[in-house]
């Protein structure tokens, strides 16, 4: 965790686990702080209060749950989620203006504030420079906490960035993502980080899927509060691209920590798209392919169907000419200029067999590229959603 | 089957099931024709041989094979398909311009040719009143043939429209569909009858899927032979609209046998979205909703969880109050008005355990409606496509 920021995780009982479910994340000093939230026309409570906090002013502190995500709930449901904050709020000595909320979970329950009310006071007494708890607090079907941190020298000082993410079913992030929380101790000027997150953003966690459900809740916070001593960073800083860099490597490795531990995953699916028009061609094919059901089922056969590949690219949206294309199962040529090309089955599956599987497609349209990471569709993936709530 | 039209199927081995894989469809009488193809970048080779038989003339008969599609084949499987056109032709005694053809199955394959025209001369020496044959002969994945028909009066004649299809996975058709292949004995207007087809597709094949992956190979195919005596329809004649009610009830029966059929289907869901501002709208949150793996596994699950619905029309890519949504399973409401309502969580988790799942969103902003289908996400869906090929 970058310097100046502490949190904490308790078992508050929301979620009947007995894992860890409330987390308090505090920077012990003012930030400035970006957000990126779910397109999707449906935003659970927390998310409207946590993007006015941060359109209005900044936060310092995150108050999170998982279990329950507070979303279809009503009037009720934003009078829990600004409790909550009010609550985080007096607990850790700072205006409730400055907290921002997430939860996640089952859709359509109200949060039990009592339970809420007594994890928000035990998170807080907890407040240390480990931040697992938190990183476990915020899981719901996901199997393993996720974290990364990179350092890096920004006007003559060594700065951190740092972050943690959860998520595992109901991902095909739009604009925001799961829940993502980054923090740093550089000193960043607020426009300059929120344009930073959102590329970032942009170009990792909207690059993920796992089911092509895009959540009501997906959030990710971005805080930054200077105790590294650099000069604030703007977007002209000459130091400004490294520090860009770091934030997006932190967030791709989130990205790819939650696409491997997607509900009932065996593997990590990365498709790289190359020699396409434009990036937003690039990405479009890469999502496309990655999302498709059939891509993820021979996957999971360790069955180098490379048809299906094709076949996705055909229906992305994006019109391209086939007979242009080639693609590899990992180092295997399977398909070039319109015709089958020809290789050994054996090789091509085998290539499907590791737990990181790498599609490449080249186009002869350009040169841009993009990548994109999602995994296999298992009888796992089945059974969780089939019975998540009971 | 329609007066004039005769059908065969047999085993020719390009699958090794033992089941019927070649089937002719012929008009005894010459016929006006029209189709819809898929809107895939990437197209079959027979798709692309029978869009300018139909653009250029008509034609009065098909060939179809399963077991490969003959797609992403390159110039060769462009010449296997117009051999293939040819063969039929001369078995049937017609041009070849007048021969539709059709291939569904592994994509990425050439076809075993001398088979196919063994497969041909067979069929050919099968020819009869009865269709089971040619609808057993197109299924892949498929459980059962797909077969329905209705007779109307018109023109004071009583004709008869049939059709039979097939489709089980990669089934998210867009303007075709899977393969469908109507007939009638109706004399019908050739423009007229290709936006008969046009729109009846719009309402029914375009509204399944099982998978969201659209397929290069989609086409649906309707033969108008005219013998029923009546006076050739066009869109102005009095009886038309009994006739394109014909075609498309037809078209809608093949439509949930589709979806009820997926792959690994245990139940049939029907989406009805009433209550929205336009058809366009309607249609776009039924298919969303239906298309959901979330919503699927649910279903599969028999778990009424109501928030998985919501959450796939915010991301359906249509605006909406989803304060002014109302949600039943069933006959049971859970949602309504921005919060969720109380029921008894048993019945809602009955609704979704017979056969035939109907889930209902209501709208506060216009009039129109629009229903979609399709089925549950099961492990067998997994099993089948983890396996596909082997």
């Amino acid at each position: 965790m970058p310097e100046g920021f502490v949190a904490g995780g308790v078992v508050c009982g929301v979620r009947n686990s007995g894992r860890r479910d409330l987390g308090l994340l505090f920077s012990e000093f003012e930030c400035t702080s970006a957000a990126v939230f779910t397109l999707n026309t449906v935003k659970g409570a927390p998310l409207l209060v946590t993007r006015e906090a941060i359109q209005g002013g900044d936060v310092r502190a995150v108050v999170a749950n998982s279990g329950y995500a507070n979303a279809a709930t009503g009037q009720r449901g934003l009078e829990d989620a600004c409790e909550m904050r009010a609550l985080a709020a007096e607990a850790l000595g700072v205006e409730a203006r400055e907290v921002a909320v997430a939860s996640t979970g089952v859709i359509g329950e109200h949060l039990p504030m009592a339970k809420i009310s007594a994890g928000i006071e035990g998170a807080a007494a907890e407040l240390g420079r480990d931040g697992a708890g938190f990183a476990e607090a915020i899981l719901t079907t996901d199997t393993r906490t996720k974290e990364a941190a990179v350092q890096v020298e920004v006007g003559g000082k060594t700065i951190t960035v740092g972050g943690t993410a959860k998520g595992s079913g109901m991902i095909h992030p739009n604009m925001g993502t799961m829940l993502a929380f980054l923090t740093t101790d550089a000193a960043v000027e607020k426009g300059c980080l929120q344009e930073t997150l959102s590329a970032a953003a942009e170009h990792t966690f909207n690059r993920v899927t796992v089911d092509g459900d895009t959540s009501p809740s997906d959030m990710a916070v971005l805080l930054a509060n200077g105790v590294a001593g650099n000069e604030p960073l703007t977007a002209g800083s000459a130091d400004y691209p490294a520090f860009a860099e770091a934030v997006e490597s932190v967030a791709r490795e989130l990205a790819k920590q939650i696409a491997r531990d997607g509900e009932g995953a065996t593997r990590l699916v990365e498709v790289v798209v190359e020699g396409a028009k434009d990036e937003t061609s690039a990405a479009m094919f890469a999502r496309t392919v990655v999302g498709s059901n059939l891509v993820k089922a021979a996957v999971f056969g360790e069955d180098a169907n490379w048809g299906r590949v094709l076949t996705a690219m055909g229906y992305s949206g994006v019109s391209f000419d086939p007979d242009g294309v080639k693609l590899w199962f990992g180092p295997v040529k399977v398909f070039g200029d319109g015709e089958p090309v020809a290789h050994e089955e054996a090789e091509a599956n085998a290539a499907l067999s590791s737990g990181e599987v790498r599609i490449t497609v080249r186009l002869n349209e350009g040169d841009a590229s993009a990548a994109a990471w999602g995994c296999d569709l298992t009888y796992e993936y089945v059974r969780i959603n089939g019975s998540y709530r009971t």
